[in-house]
């Protein structure tokens, strides 16, 4: 028995994205869906009220930060992550292994785990597989993933190799320590930008009957080109009927290339730290608000959204409060870019739902005159 | 005509405070109020429709600040304070003169006006009477503010009694140089700690029939005693048919005490400024949520408060969010001081109406364990 539910609504007949249904323990969410990231247990500069507001489903969640702070013991003590953080919908933590490999030189893996230092105080720390989901279950996410290594980019092929391998038994290992019913565990496909490596790490995977799937190890410092080739055959390795998420993508291009190979989950921390560096998507590319051009500009950041900030502020007074260093900057400037990633996933499934996806993806290239980085 | 209708609803029978009705062309005040600080066409951290929950209904925007960036005629441009910042309630402005005299070195007076530097970039700029009318005219707030020196503390009484006569020079300028139909203009009166300096400046003001009288230099280092001396003996010395305001009071023993001596308006950062600093306001005093105290505290900031983040979050959340540098510390801890403060304020009116204000004072100093700072 899974703790969640997935079911495919629709197979778009023109290519390989899907529309489903993912009901967890917190409530259902509509795929593909962008999961905005919380890293601290806020997702920054936004109240929970206002993530509803603006399309959120499921939002992430950092095992490492909590971890380190304010602990993972307080959170569990104080009623798990979605009392704590005043947010009854779904929830997903990752593992901590990305943060942890991006820690470098303070830290150093063996078979049993990670050792590590704190950013913040320097205290050394030891994650193993088991720890991971300990760590998971005192917070009480709806979805959980195993520990994985994340190797670096570029890295040799025997490296990519043996870490993909440790990944694979350190995911046996997460599967055997899981002891909570109410939680569904995601497996973590890794092997770089390797095809076969990939198709190695997804079928030992696959074999280990995980609730569902994620790519790993991508927007790891790879040219947009390798990594949308890599989502293109790693879709099709992945069993039809699990949701597949690929972590830590990405710009909206991105998102649109994993549709199109068949993904249902994103995460991505670039729609909230750009906003509080005053970059906006809009319909027709990005802008910086910083920008002398917006100084007396009355328009809103982009005319045909339906936003709160759209519906309400001027770009120049965007633009003063950005100069100014107001907090309501980053709110606002937040506020529009998930509202803008959270419609392009609702656009996507309506797309996907009549079977115009392949002529979505073409639109969402030729407003911005742009191509795919990869013709397919 | 004036752009404003003030009614006393009700005088207190048992001390000189008093409820009323403060119509503007923005809309309906109920006083005793206090006014939320916006210095930079935002009260920092909150969206207007926020203030309107908090229940705010009149705002303070900072001449000096707009002024300097992005500027007035920007914001005039742009269709005035209301339209730029997305609030249509009343905004009241002050002059700039408090600003510009806090620049202290960057800054000379003259008969004429100030000629001071930009605290940004050095800049050089020229402040009159007449200039400070045409940069609110400009702002377009529902009430504006007499140009006035405010000396500093302590100063000698020759300087402080030279610094009044000014001051009243000035109104008339003010006066004089107004040309909106729909702004009120407000007299300052100044005067120091000299009760007859304070009685000549109400005078003289009085004499040029203004549509209110604020209260100037006041909370500029004096002690809490010497303060809330002042403003019982001011509050007689304003007609009893306009709206009388203290001008950046204070802490919420300072607003009971404004009120007590007759007073209807206050503004002050200190519920903004004192929230991102991690203090917040309970009805038995105050807390800081930096303390370790809190770390594991499942209870909200007070049980008693019936705002959205009492109502919500615990303060071992807060803390966590302060301890974590996090945008939403600084929305929660704001969003109650505020909520705070105008439900003091809702519960003096009530208190005033039920003619028990001189108990609803006591009550407050007991709940606090605190006595007032002078026996009245």
């Amino acid at each position: 028995m899974s703790a969640i539910d997935f079911n495919v609504i629709h197979n778009d007949r023109g290519c390989a994205a899907r529309s489903g249904s993912l009901t967890t323990p917190h409530g259902r969410i509509d795929t593909p869906i962008f999961m905005p990231v919380g890293t601290q247990a806020t997702v920054k500069a936004m109240t929970p009220e206002e993530l509803c507001e603006v399309g959120a489903q499921i939002i992430l969640a950092n095992t490492y930060h909590l971890y380190i702070r304010p602990g993972h013991e307080l959170v569990e003590r104080l009623g798990g992550l979605h009392s704590f953080m005043h947010w009854d919908r779904p929830i997903l933590t990752d593992s901590g292994g990305f943060q942890v490999f991006s820690l470098g030189e303070l830290r150093k893996i063996s078979e049993d785990g990670v050792r590590f230092q704190s950013h913040l105080d320097g205290s050394y720390h030891f994650i193993s597989p088991e720890r991971a989901i300990a760590i998971q279950e005192a917070l009480g996410a709806d979805i959980i993933m195993c520990f994985d290594e994340c190797p670096p980019y570029p890295a040799e092929y025997d490296y990519v190799s043996r870490s993909a391998d440790l990944t694979t038994r350190w995911a046996l290992r997460c599967r055997e320590a899981k002891s909570r019913d109410d939680q569904a565990l995601f497996g973590i496909v890794q092997g770089g930008m390797h095809r076969d490596l990939r198709e190695k790490s997804a079928s030992e995977l696959r074999a280990l009957d995980f609730d569902g799937y994620a790519i790993g190890g991508l927007s790891v410092g790879e040219e947009k080109e390798a990594m949308h080739r890599v989502m293109g055959y790693c879709g099709p390795l992945l069993p039809d009927n699990k949701p597949r998420y690929i972590m830590g993508i990405g710009a909206p291009e991105d998102l649109v290339e994993g549709i199109y190979s068949g993904f249902d989950m994103f995460d991505c921390v670039m729609p909230t730290r750009n906003a509080r560096n005053g970059m906006l998507f809009t319909s027709s590319g990005t802008i910086n608000i910083k920008n002398a051009s917006h100084t007396e500009e009355s328009a809103p950041i982009d005319e045909g959204c339906g936003c709160y900030v759209c519906g309400n502020y001027s770009r120049a007074y965007l633009r003063h409060l950005y100069r100014s260093g107001e907090i309501l900057a980053s709110r606002l400037n937040t506020w529009h870019n998930l509202y803008y990633y959270l419609s392009l996933m609702a656009d996507a499934r309506k797309a996907i739902s009549e079977d115009r996806f392949t002529q979505f993806r073409q639109e969402f290239y030729a407003k911005r005159e742009r191509q795919p980085t990869i013709d397919r």
